[in-house]
């Protein structure tokens, strides 16, 4: 008979588990028969003894098994997800579920509101009037065939014991393991139906993983998880050393979305949605290369065939799509507060999590769960790592309806370095694994 | 406010604690404050990352407070404690608590009843009809200050925080761990009132620790444990290859114990006790150096003083002493079976393991703690190491009630090998620390 005790020490000592093993583990521990301590000894053992290739995908497997699995098959080509490792200011998903749907590739998203900086991709949604992501499967199913593009609320239970071991992760000092975030992220993909998976693995001081080298170890641990369950997955490693783009809050992240759409988005969040829309439209089978695929996106945006894209997919689903032409319908903040820069200089460095709690202060992101966020309020920075500034010149604006707007001036205040000397623009795209 | 998930993290990433982490996390654990799989994962950290020797000795200080200590500052002298690490067939208290007490080193025993192959010192002694361990706390401290030697029943909840955590640690495959087990065996020492301590690490195919390197290891984590809180510390790595001695059994130890205080014991005893005796004579102030101290005991074992020792010592516990004159007073056993030797050669093996195990088949140890022991039951071994035999000579005698003779024969045939080249007696003592 299998003990757990046997298997701590198994993998202890350095010793890879069987797939017998990981199912033994994972069913064992979300169906109560193994204790929270046993497991939390073995996340420590996995922390500095690793895991082999195979272990990592049965641990995947495993993990999806344990909940409901989204079936995507009636929706006609290959379904490409995206998803990016967090980090503030994050406008991608808006962009390019229109932009890469425009040149055929079905986009099928599931999406919640979370908790953090900003509220999630529904949260941001629901700023475009009568948005609605309470939707049917079938319905949702018939939008993605019909327009290419649907965004529809978590209501399945998907992978449970994911929930349950980051749960304990958290609270033991176990997040910080490779095959344990790899397998993490890779089960929600997978469980939610995922053909193939394009990763945005953001790196930086911003970001969760903090040096180039661990994030692509991650990406790299990702990749071949996905191909060896048989999903094509390609990784990005994009720069979290500032937020992306120019705006944090969730009706300035829909304006500055359209505004990317249109063609007049700032220039990093550009790069990366038609880098990361490339390999999304490879995987899906509707570009020839990078090259042609790159060429057909930036395409969509000049003629106007993604914001055109974008506007349909809102009116599917009860949104109010003249918003597009006229940003003045969106949320709208009270004031505009200035935060001014206190000397000459160059901007040398941005903490992201500072300006995204920054953001959070003002409203615009969940500290709990039944916290209520405020869609109109945010920040919008005009100053970025290797720009110029002069005394009193402002950095950012504050949006907000009255809240916390002395604290996030403070924080954005602290989040800024000023240096006399002159700062290179960091790099955007740092490495790409296929 | 220290959080316990910073602590494991701390000491995930190779830091050392302070002491009042150490504290904390003890403390923590034994309130319930701290649940157990932050301690299984702490505690696998520590198995990867090690303790400093200011951390283990915190770690054990910490230990002994949390429960009851034991003050013999009522006794004269220099109280000196012994320990061994476990083993088979270890005679060596019954024989050193009389042997040092007999040139003066006060013994202070307080002693359990215990699972394993035989019982504990107290089920060993009861051999003796009428021998009592229920005796007061003064009348404990009165008796060894007359007679240099006493043992008394646990009643004082010792380190608990000890039991609490190996329990744990047993289920989360973190026992074997240095610092872990060197403070677990301290802190009950320490718990104990011991001025000074001389410990018996045994090593070998028998032993908790395999490894001679292994072994020396946990002696000087030990020693430097002891020094640190301000004890003198001494230790003796011995063989634990094959059982030490010739009996395995509570009577059967009490009558080698008998002999080998006349000076007809097992050599391998006679020198163990030896050994050890002379560590605590000179701990305890009684002997200027080593030799003297060996001197001296090999001078009380030959005038009669050491057995006189034990009579005094025994009739004081209410025990009858004549049976130190007339060995069938002690329990004796139905049955003797001889198990033989299979075919000539020399004996190359004896996994001590197994052979304590046959002896608790027969009856002499518990494998549950509502067991009854026999106390009459046990082995004698004929053959040792190094020892030629002939086919059908006698390898071991079982003394029965009846109880588990062909399993215990089995499993003494398994544990002994016989090869056709001679194999080299094991060394007895391969270190001493100090």
């Amino acid at each position: 008979m299998m003990r757990m005790v046997d298997l701590i020490e198994k993998k202890r000592d350095g010793k890879p588990h069987t797939k017998e093993e990981i199912r033994f583990i994972i069913s064992g521990y979300t169906s109560g028969e193994i204790p929270e301590y046993q497991i939390s000894a073995w996340a420590m053992a996995v922390y500095f003894q690793d895991m082999n290739p195979d272990e990592r995908a049965w641990l995947t497997e495993e993990i999806v098994q344990s909940g409901d699995t989204i079936d995507l098959s009636a929706i006609e080509g290959i379904k490409v997800d995206k998803h990016s490792t967090g980090g503030v200011g994050d406008t991608t998903t808006l962009v390019l579920a229109p932009l890469v749907a425009s040149i055929g590739v079905p986009v099928a998203k599931m999406s919640g509101r979370g908790l953090g900086h900003t509220g999630g991709t529904i949260d941001k949604l629901e700023s475009l009037k009568g948005f609605s992501v309470e939707i049917s499967n079938d319905e949702f199913i018939r939008l993605v065939n019909e327009n290419k593009a649907a965004v529809i609320g978590q209501t399945a239970d998907l992978t449970p014991a994911d929930k349950q071991l980051y749960g304990l992760r958290d609270v033991t000092a176990t997040v910080n393991s490779i095959p344990l975030i790899a397998s993490s992220i890779m089960s929600k993909k997978l469980a939610s139906g995922a053909d193939a998976i394009v990763l945005d693995v953001k790196t930086g001081a911003g970001a969760f993983m903090k040096k180039l080298e661990e994030s692509q170890e991650l990406a790299r641990a990702m990749v071949e998880i996905g191909k060896n369950l048989g999903r094509n997955t390609s990784a990005v490693i994009s720069d979290m050393n500032q937020p992306l783009g120019n705006m944090i809050g969730n009706a300035l992240e829909v304006q500055e979305a359209i505004d990317t759409l249109k063609g007049n988005g700032p220039d990093d969040l550009t790069e990366l949605c038609l880098t990361l829309g490339s390999h999304m439209a490879v995987l899906a089978g509707k570009a020839a290369d990078f090259e042609d695929a790159r060429r057909q996106l930036e395409e969509a945006i000049k003629t106007g065939k993604a914001l055109e894209q974008f506007k349909i997919f809102v009116s599917a689903q009860g949104g109010d799509e003249k918003v597009v032409d006229e940003p003045g319908k969106l949320p709208q903040a009270a004031e505009h507060v200035t935060v001014a820069a206190p000397r000459d200089g160059y901007v040398s460095e941005i903490e992201a999590d500072e300006i995204g709690t920054a953001a959070m202060l003002l409203g615009a992101g969940r500290a709990t769960k039944t916290s209520e966020i405020d869609l109109a309020v945010g920040i919008e920075m005009h100053k970025k790592i290797g720009d110029q500034v002069k005394k009193d010149e402002p950095l950012v604006t504050l949006y907000t309806n009255g809240q916390g707007v002395e604290d996030a001036r403070a924080k954005v205040l602290e989040s800024y370095t000023i240096s006399a000397e002159k700062t290179e623009k960091p790099t955007l795209i740092y490495d790409v694994i296929t």
